[in-house]
Parts: structure tokens; C-alpha cells; sequence
């Protein structure tokens, strides 16, 4: 075992557009795991949208970070010392931990890992919190039902790509949103979506919309905001179902931002828009991680993970997330 | 009987605010209702903001109103000659008519009038479309529970005082914006409202908010928009219910209006907004009319009509709506 522990620290908070500075890389001692708890050698960690909103000093639904915390988030890793019987060293599991080399997590809150039905950064998103969300905010907010139209912004990233996936397998046609031709090929070509537009090379996204989505939008699972929202809302077919994910296009903002109202256009279809957080549906966790399972172990479902080589990275991989550098889930490889 | 029905007809669609160049008042022969049809002298004529939806060149749920038509609403009156065996002569009844003297209305369409529960006008208020809208819009879209705090805009309006009363009977702390003090003391000191907020006498409504409803919003009944609606998004409760009923603070805009992006405040509070019609609940119109006259005739539910004299003067009483002429339902008194 290394005798240092690199972990990155939360330095300072940021104004809008968040850089390096508020990052700051340390070396610590490798930390010793308490009784119950596991040290895991962390092989990849996630960096996600939301951590965005820990950087602010406001109460949200996540807790903010304090400047001088380690930041932490998803973590998949091998179990290097356990002070529980749940998990024997040798064992691959993921939770909750720290973006740092070594980290040590509550035995009580990790998952059991199986590489046979995926490679361990597919734990961080089609088999982690990502597919998660995709799963339960399409079905229980969005509600598809066989025939309808499924639009999904950020629609080759972590979230979006399973939304569009689990769309199709509910018999739907479904539109992706996304920022480059590589991600739109990779949606129609490898993932069934029936169309996808590159928003970066689209004037006018009302009227792709009319040619990609002509009979109106059923569901709408938002993962962006901004100009394609302010399209899909003029599009919303009778009873339509607006699952509002993510906002990523205003996470950056440092004022209220502002865009056409949006309220008086639910009134003619009687839409519902709803925010959604998947810890709310922890209770039925189990159930999703046994179908998504089986539907990534039979190919019904694709996946596709970016890389960021070394823990060193990982800021810019977080930073990228917001430029859409990613295609599918975004990860940092920590160790192998 | 009169030899002549003067009748207001649409004249030409409307840039904006409405006037008077919109309405035409004709003089027709008094029309013969044909098998299955009654003719009734119109006693009460109903005024409602979302007719000048009608009044756009452009489909939504309700059908434009072409240049040229007679104008139709809600009607109460007396059966003055029956062709079907369901009403005889002299029975009150309500239904959609023209905005004349006489209507012919089908009498598979329209329903009879008990002036024992209530006079004539409230059949256009609270027993009639806005009472109904109120029951549906705040049971089954905002679903209040005991202990919520109920916030309703355009609250002193025919469906907003219905709102928060039937709110209070289901044990919700409730708050109404309204524009004028006559307005809040009616809904503090006669409908029961916890505590109302004029509007138009406040400079910030996040600050008045946070005094009325110091523990945030549980439901918002919405049928205004604007700034109002806008100060109460900053303040959802977790779970929050929001039901898009009206938007009058748009309905004259040519353009589509900008505000602050509600979307991103959904996330944290998983809240929900949906639009709302209350045709969609036809097949449950007997229940809520049952209801709504039982508390009508208990005494629980206190209502109010805003009565102009004279077909001549329905355009008036339409156009009065945009400034808040009225408290409770604005009607047109055509005969007695």
C-alpha cells in the first residue's frame, strides 16, 4: 500500500463558471477504517452535474460543501482492509466516497460490485446513481406509454443516454438533443434513438423539431434547460409529461437567468412538469438495479464511459462536463 | 315577448388589450328553438377571462371564435318555450348561450336551477364553470392535506374565492393576493382566508410571503402569473403542487413573455406544476355540483357576484376583468 493518500479539497467556491482554483490536490496519510467501515482502493471515481450545486453556499436537496472539505461523490473500488463481515477484502463494491486514492466507507451503505455483468466505471453510470435516475424519473415521471414521443435533452450523456434506451424498450420513439455528430451518430447508430439533432450545428430548434418529432411531444426529460426546453414547451401534445432532471445550461448562472414563460404554455395541454431526484425512490432501488442489470448483461442496453486518466485529472473532468466533453457517463480512473 | 334579440357578435380580433372595436350588438328576430331545443329569456350572462383565448386566431383548447360569430358563454334564465319534455316553460335553467336577450340552447346541454340554494347569479360563479374549476384545479391537480399552506392568486376572482375556501374546509392555512383592500378584507374577514396580500400596495412579494407564509408553500393555486407567481416559485415546500389555472397577467400579450426560470427551482422541491381544464372532468361535474351546493346552502361556502346592468354593457363587463373590476364572479345582469 502507498504510504500517502492524494485527495482533492474543495478550496473555494466559485462565481459562475467554476476552474482549478477551487480545487486543491493534498496528501494526507492513507486513513484507517473504523469498525463497519471498509478502506477501498478507489479504481474510478464520478464526477456528476449536481456537484455543481455543492459548490454553492445555499441549502439544496444536496448538502453544500464546505470550503476545506474533501469532495466526495460515487466511487467504485477493491476493499483493501474491512472491519465488517460484510465484505471481504479482495471484494469490489461502490458508494459514496472520496476523490482520493484510498477511502473509506461505511460497509453499511456500499453495494457489491460483479464485473461479470459490467466493467467496474459502468457501476458509476448505467448501474449506478446516473441509470438510476434514468430509470425511475422516465418511468414514474414521464409515465411512456407505447406510441408516445420521448424527447430527451443531454441525451448522450449518463442520464439521458439510458432515458432514450429505456424509452425504446417501452415501445416510444425517441429524440435525443445532443452537441456533436459523434454523440447524435452514436444515439441513432448504437443506441436505437429514431432521431437525434446536434443542437451546436441547429439553427432553429423548433423547427428540427417539427421534422424529428412531427406528431408533438409526449415526454419531455429535461437534463439541460435553456433554448431546447424553451422549443420542446411550444411543442407539448395534450397530457404531455415534463420530467425535469437536470438544468445543467443554468448551473453556472449566478443570477436568477431568465427565458420565455413557460406556465401559461401548460394550460392548453394540460402538461405537468415535475422535478425529480432519485433518492426519493430508494425504497425501490433494488428493483432497478436488478433490471437494469439484466438489460445491460443482455445488450438490450448500451453504455459508454469517458476516461479521464489520474486522479490528478479529475477536476478537468469535472470542469467538462459542462463544455459536454463527455459521451455517455464520465469517470476518472483512479487505479486499475 | 320582445319582437327583437339584440345580440353581441365578434367583430374583429383584438391587438393586445381588447376594446371596444371587438363587439357588435345587433338586432335579430327572436330565434326559434327547434326539436330538442329551448328558448330562454337570458336573466344572467357570464363573463371569463379565458374568452379572450377565444378572441386569438390560433387553436388551443378552446375553439377561436371566428370574426363574425355571436358571441357564447354561460347563460342562466327561464325556459320561455320548450321543445323537449325535459324543462317546461318558466324553469330556470343554465347552460352556454349567446350573449343576447334570448338564447336557444339544446336541452340535453344545459341543467336546472334551484333559486332555493342559491339566486340565479351564482349558478354562473360558484355552482357553475368557476365553482367547479376551483373544486377540480385544488382537489386533484393541487391536492392539499391538512397543514399545507395554500397560496391562491387572483383570489378575490370567481374561481381563487372558492379556491381558498374549500381549502380552509380541508384544514389548510390560506393565503390570497388580490388587488384592492376591499378585496382582502372580504377574504379575511368573510371567506376565512388566513391572510391576504394586496398586491398592488406591496413592493416585494418574496418579503410579503415570507411574513403570510412563514413556513413556504405547499399548494399555489395560480390564475394570474407575472410577478406574483414568480415571488411564490422562490418559496416551494418540498412536494410542492402547483396548479396552472388562469395566466390573465398574459392573456393580452402579443408577444411571448419572458420571467425567471421556474424549471431550475423544481429540482430541490420535486415540486409539481401542471396545467389544468376543467372539462376533463366532466363525467365528476354531479359530484362537485352536489358538494358545492351543500356548502352554498350550509352557509360554508360564501360567494359573490359582481353584477353590470345591461346586455348593452357585457363588453365593459369583459374587459373590467383585465383591471380587476370585479370581486367574486362578474356577471351581466340581461333581464330579471
Amino acid at each position: 500500500m502507498e504510504e500517502t493518500n492524494r485527495c482533492w479539497y474543495f478550496a473555494e467556491r466559485p462565481d459562475g463558471e467554476p476552474d482549478a482554483d477551487s480545487f486543491e490536490l493534498r496528501a494526507d496519510e492513507v486513513p484507517s477504517p473504523a469498525s463497519g467501515e471498509l478502506l477501498v482502493r478507489v479504481a474510478y471515481l464520478s464526477v456528476d452535474p449536481y456537484m455543481r450545486g455543492r459548490m454553492r453556499d445555499s441549502e439544496s436537496y444536496a448538502e453544500p460543501w464546505a470550503v476545506g472539505d474533501a469532495l466526495k461523490g460515487g466511487v467504485v473500488g477493491e476493499v483493501v482492509e474491512s472491519r465488517s463481515e460484510q465484505f471481504d477484502e479482495g471484494a469490489f463494491v461502490t458508494g459514496n466516497g472520496t476523490w482520493a486514492d484510498y477511502s473509506v466507507l461505511d460497509a453499511d451503505d456500499v453495494a457489491p460490485v460483479d464485473t461479470d455483468v459490467a466493467p467496474l466505471p459502468a457501476y458509476l453510470g448505467v448501474l449506478g446513481m446516473p441509470g438510476r435516475t434514468a430509470y425511475f424519473g422516465l418511468l414514474d415521471v414521464g409515465e411512456p406509454t407505447p406510441g408516445d414521443t420521448v424527447v430527451v435533452s443531454g441525451a448522450a450523456g449518463a442520464v439521458g443516454s439510458v432515458v432514450g434506451q429505456i424509452a425504446k424498450l417501452n415501445g416510444c420513439r425517441v429524440v435525443g438533443f445532443a452537441g456533436s455528430d459523434e454523440k447524435t451518430s452514436w444515439l441513432t447508430d448504437e443506441l436505437g434513438f429514431d432521431a437525434a439533432v446536434n443542437y451546436k450545428e441547429t439553427d432553429d430548434y423548433g423547427d428540427a423539431l417539427d421534422d424529428v418529432a412531427p406528431n408533438g411531444v409526449d415526454v419531455y426529460f429535461d437534463n439541460v434547460g435553456g433554448p431546447i426546453t424553451d422549443a420542446v414547451f411550444t411543442k407539448l401534445n395534450l397530457d404531455a409529461r415534463v420530467a425535469v432532471c437536470g438544468q445543467i445550461a443554468h448551473y453556472n448562472d449566478e443570477t436568477v437567468p431568465t427565458g420565455p414563460r413557460k406556465l401559461p404554455m401548460l394550460i392548453a395541454p394540460r402538461a405537468k412538469v415535475q422535478g425529480l431526484l432519485v433518492s426519493d425512490y430508494a425504497t425501490r432501488f433494488g428493483v432497478a438495479a436488478e433490471r437494469l442489470g439484466q438489460w445491460v448483461a443482455s445488450g438490450e442496453i448500451a453504455h459508454r464511459e469517458t476516461v479521464v486518466d489520474g486522479l490528478e485529472n479529475a477536476p478537468d473532468a469535472f470542469l467538462g462536463l459542462f463544455s459536454g466533453d463527455n459521451v455517455g457517463k464520465q469517470v476518472v480512473r483512479v487505479s486499475e
